[in-house]
């Protein structure tokens, strides 16, 4: 018969196999959410590949894939160990400082969590990649795609997701910002903004693609020239591999499951993700579509803007994904579609040649996202996800409570990232771009970097020869010569 | 020492830890599943475009993305709430009518029922586009696409899958339509007919595209004229995806991962769902390469028979995968390629122009799965799956007990659902129709919609101009001057 | 008030519980691995047809297809019988002989186990297709690929992964072999290997493609001649979705994640995965960056050496994934970019040719990840992953307790798939080949497979007519005379 002792025993072993299954529950969130958002690399790359001119494919899809093994290689050397390493919630740091190349650590819950992280650094990294295109040297790229994987985003990460950080929500008590911290759920600051703001500088220091507001000889154009995408099919195959990728983004940042209130936190997420996206699209597309009405008197639908305007929505919605009602991510995706109009004019009227709009999409909406956070977050979701007292402007205006100090967090962050980047980043390109190493030479740049970088063009879609087909119609026509043909139109029937 | 009561607390703590533990199982589990299913968003995109003329791709995947936005707008705002608003096991009703805008609900549990909900509704609309495709005005298209997920879909959901509706299997057992309901596991009719027969109506009002079965002044042609495919690489990365999204389609609608039993069922799911996709294909490939070696003497493996019949295995097996042994779903598989072949057919027989085919895989084999859950859901699985009494045909046969009343349930289902659809559809097309709504005019038709609607063409594939490359190699081969040139076959060693 | 007896009755309630939710985790487990690694068919596929010329691209696609279609009938009949059936871990047999056609099979976990294996050997069969591409008969293919699921693959599977395998690790103690059997832990050698050295056989009894080495009459080139990639952008999308399906393949190899210890071993394996696949990228591009510029002066960077090398890293590390550190990892990823430039090099020099590289990729890394295995697992990794006791070579080095004990059973194990393959795939293609099934004739080789074999070209890239465009842009500026035109430029801004 069961004793006290033995019955003790039994509640002990139960609330270990508990703990067991919880772990590896955990573990495969992470490694489930940690792949999607891995395949937004692919997304990344047939989207900026769709964008650019047929002649520069391979050189973008290049950089892709090497972001992420650059990013794999730094993040492990050191991108994780200055983000993360030695935190300690009960005081601040600037930047950590153990677990270099994953040294000691042996359980699940690190390594799995390093390899979610090494997918978020890689994304950031490779958002400069479109925005540069058909243009930048290939060893600069290299180059600062390791910087900032390696220690520019690392020193954001810390700031903001460390337990040390400056602006972390998840310090102790004492040390939250403005008693809060920054609510920045799953990085429309830390991972799109610091990706947009190094293309933003990157973009203005390398110059513009020869033939899109001036000509070979730097003569101003008379109007600026879009460069038509080589294939909206990659685009849109992109787009789509995005967003199924951001339901690993977005949810998987609670980064683990089993935790009482975790599944009801990743749930929103996955509805207000969705809402947003759906927002941003249909927003981006018809306000284009009216614009244009008005301008030419033509009803044109403009694929492009439903593409950049549902990932418009998504950067939009990422800091505050787990914070806002399903009905205020509609919203945050309705405006995020403005804004991306907005910031895409901008840089025109601003000479700034970004070749696939990922500083409107990724800068504009990233500081959006933070913004629209500090305006929208729920007091009921904020406790929830946060156990924060501050909550978005909206709900607090006239309670004198608190008025306003999320919302100034959010803009605190903002500035500390464009700050930050452009510390590192504007001198690194500047040097680059003195010493000659940032920009191709201009003959380079009009055949194209797929023959003058990588050994050929991207695409032979030549067929057989007309003098082969022919010969093999009438070697064909001998052998059937019996048999009735069928009539060509029944083919595929 | 522990005491009876600290141990009964314990005891009840444990049952909580489990219970969130299941919470945040179930969660992931339907994130996991609904992200597969949103992703053949992209599948259909890929499928479709790959499918029909150069001139229409930016087209129809706009379409695409579209029906997923519009899908998330019109499902958050009213398709949700009729489809499961409501739901009362004890009573029957038309329609829901509660929880619009997800007002209200902040558990996991609802909120990723949402979202996996809404994928499926997008699944439903998206099926219509391709049909339809390089004739529709986009107007029309999104009139009808927030139509369907809006309302006409919701009902169908409501009818079979909620726990009010008339032909539900998860009704108390008093309500159950000849003590069973309708067994449509994943969708073979509440999704797939439901787009199939919208996409037939639609197709029969819009009419044949120009030069299909008439030429442009309206005169019958000789022989129908099939327009081949623009990129069968496309359709086959279309295909694929499908195919694993439809992992998450038909397993992921048990809905839940944690209750005892669902597992073997969702295990049983993924295997039957391999088993008829890999029949469908090779019965539709090698009964099409035997038609046309009888036909033509030629011997000819069509891709488009394989990607066709693998679809057609997928929508056959969804009503029965969780029911059906898989020698059972490797023979619907098998009887699914035919059917597929017979649709494709008729529609040509009928001059009903469907430019992917969908009719035939989403109406024709989606009537099948239905049918096919009737004569084979193998008793011992429905007894695990739904607790129901009735069998398919094929286990009842001559056991006098219950015989065929599961069949005639299914029968009826099928019945309702064309009819339901039909009745709300069929007018609403002709009225578009009439309205001079529904179809571009016949030069644009020609000319291409991405050219008349979208601002261009999707393509340049155009590399670098001769002359471009000619300087560039004169260039290149007087810095090269010294240097020992490789031989050009090297180049990819 | 509870009773002892109660007490024990809620005890044994709850660890039935928690064995349901563990069933249930693990059931999902397997579905996610297994949805992802069948993904990697996809990958397959795109990459494959990337890489080849566009007249062929409709027959590589359908052989993948086929290959998932057929690997599904045949692992379902037979394979998985021959693979696993009847496993007893007491006695050593060379063949399963239980559990064909899945008969009484109705729990989940068996079931998603099926699942899970069926895409392991479809993967095995797949890696043929690329290297026999543009030449290989249809009907030769679909023979070999039903030969390898059904019973090559399987008894290699026996041997190596079944508990009464001659080499397994996980038979009793007293028959494993040299006391540890073989550490292949998501099959290198039983899946990469095996795939590789019948892709080796079959290129060198096939003979090259017409041009590759020889004319059209069987000249000897002076120089071998590649056929560059149709499209880049498919191979790189095909990369990267074997990568992102890589996660499924290894992690998912653990079989289940909630016992413990597994999800240490499975986020192990994602770091290590991800290491190896980022250093075999980017040790196989610099090196040849560097070999290149040494020859001819140039510096280029080749991005198909890019992707094979990342597929290198990952085939190398796929044995060993689970029990090596993460720097080893890396190492092994820098040697598998240099074992793959050293067999591609060498099969050119053979005049062997693999029309997608995958022998080098699939067998000669495949051995390097077998024999890497018995040089770098860890100690405390093996214990961990296997509670084996002979270690990686570099451990153990002048230990003198079991010293090369493991890599002895891993070159061993690469012996055994070489020679168990080449026994029955050499005379099997011998007598295909003499019998006149194996290669299409000349012509239609030179014409393309698709049009011969296929009814048709994969792709049709044509647009509108110019006169239809012309007609168009007439009526259109009518249409639009008062309307004043937008400047060509701000077409897309």
């Amino acid at each position: 018969m069961a004793t006290v002792e033995s019955i003790s025993a039994s509640i002990a072993a139960l609330n270990e196999s508990i703990e067991t299954t919880n772990g590896g529950l955990d573990v495969f969130y992470l490694l489930f959410a940690g792949a999607m958002v891995f395949f937004m690399q692919a997304g990344f790359a047939m989207l900026c590949a769709g964008s650019i001119r047929a002649k520069n494919v391979k050189n973008i899809m290049l950089k892709n894939i090497l972001d992420a093994c650059g990013g794999a290689v730094g993040f492990w050397t050191i991108g994780y160990a200055f983000a993360y390493g030695g935190a300690d919630s009960s005081k601040i740091t600037f930047i950590g400082n153990s677990d270099f190349v994953l040294a000691n650590i042996h359980d699940g819950a690190s390594l799995i969590g390093w390899f979610f992280q090494f997918a978020f650094a890689a994304t950031a990294a490779t958002i400069v990649a479109g925005t540069v295109a058909e243009r930048c040297k290939f060893e600069a790229y290299i180059a600062y795609s390791l910087m900032l994987t390696g220690f520019v985003y690392p020193v954001v990460v810390h700031s903001i997701w460390s337990s040390s950080g400056f602006l972390s929500a998840f310090t102790d008590d004492a040390n939250k910002f403005l008693g809060s911290g920054m609510i920045d759920f799953a990085g429309s600051g830390v991972v799109h903004m610091t990706g947009g703001v190094t293309a933003l500088i990157a973009a203005k220091i390398l110059g513009p693609r020869i033939g899109r507001f001036y000509d070979a000889d730097g003569n101003e154009l008379a109007e600026p020239v879009s460069f038509p995408p080589h294939s909206v099919a990659l685009q849109v195959l992109g787009t789509f591999i995005l967003w199924v990728g951001w339901y690993g983004f977005n949810p998987g940042s609670t980064l683990g499951i089993s935790p009482a209130g975790y599944a009801d936190v990743a749930a929103l997420c996955a509805v207000t993700t969705t809402l947003a996206a759906a927002a941003g699209s249909v927003s981006a597309m018809f306000t284009d579509m009216v614009m244009t009405r008005k301008a030419t008197g033509e009803t044109m639908y403009d694929i492009t803007m439903c593409m950049n305007g549902a990932l418009s929505g998504l950067v939009g919605i990422t800091a505050g994904c787990s914070v806002c009602e399903p009905w205020a991510a509609l919203v945050i995706g309705i405006v995020a579609g403005w804004v991306y109009i907005f910031w895409s004019n901008l840089l025109v009227k601003l000479k700034i040649d970004d070749a696939v709009d990922a500083i409107p999409v990724h800068f504009g909406n990233g500081m959006w996202g933070c913004i629209a956070t500090g305006l929208f977050a729920s007091p009921g979701l904020v406790d929830n996800a946060y156990g924060t007292p501050n909550y978005g402007w909206f709900y607090n205006w006239g309670m004198g409570n608190g008025t306003g100090k999320l919302l100034a967090v959010e803009i605190i962050g903002v500035l500390f990232i464009i700050g930050w980047v452009g510390l590192i980043m504007i001198p690194y390109f500047m040097l680059l771009n003195a010493m000659g190493l940032f920009r191709v030479d201009a003959l380079e740049e009009e055949v194209g970097l797929d023959i003058s970088h990588h050994k050929g063009a991207a695409y032979d879609l030549s067929g057989p020869s007309e003098d082969v087909k022919e010969k093999y119609e009438i070697s064909n026509s001998q052998r059937k010569k019996e048999i009735v043909l069928p009539a060509e139109g029944e083919e595929n029937a």
